[in-house]
């Protein structure tokens, strides 16, 4: 399995998910090196979850799962890219495309799109 | 100016680059609250440098700055995308346009595309 740098950042390394097919940054998590593993062993997206201390199969609860397309390392190998296929359209929980919706604009920030999904339908009322 | 949150990671945020014309991912770095003020201000993205503990003007040694075209914010406030042009046309210090040139094959990283600069000539050897 390819080596990447976890130890720079106390065991996490961040990960880019791109879209594909656009190009649209989705998001921006933190893998670990279990999750870097699981990532690359069933060809979908685990990340590390640090607000729940738990390895995160993103979509396993949703059915929106990143499936994996390349992965990119960066050049001292303490980043990664993966460009995935987002099932169901939407990686942000609010349920909009991407979770870089808001554009800054002076002082304000400003929300650009509509959301793919409706959140509480997916998720539920939690 | 728009607040960030940068207690989670100990004063820092992960910042990407991404190209504004084409879409790709170009570096990770990181901001602190005096590189998101700069950057804000100047319209060329700063950094922090982790390795040389100092704010970071991309581009200020080499003139290889990245021009700021829009700010995006996660959904969380905890990690932001700058759409920039990079100057040079070259964002990685190997002189590959993007630092995320290596892609992961099986267990090798196999490395895409072509320097854009000699490094040697535009940082001088050290």
């Amino acid at each position: 399995m390819v080596k990447l740098d976890f130890e720079k950042m106390g065991g996490l390394i961040p990960a880019i998910a791109q879209d594909a097919a656009t190009g649209e940054v989705l998001m921006l998590a933190y893998i670990n090196p279990e999750a870097w593993q699981k990532t690359l062993e069933t060809g979908e997206v685990h990340y590390w979850s640090r607000s729940r201390q738990e390895l995160w199969h993103k979509g396993g609860t949703s059915g929106h799962v990143q499936k994996v397309k390349a992965v990119y390392v960066d050049c001292d190998a303490d980043a990664v890219v993966f460009k995935v296929e987002q099932v169901g359209g939407a990686a942000c929980h609010t349920g909009m495309r991407s979770c870089f919706y808001r554009r800054v604009e002076g002082d304000r920030l400003v929300t650009e799109g509509q959301p793919v999904f409706d959140p509480k339908k997916v998720y539920g009322d939690k």
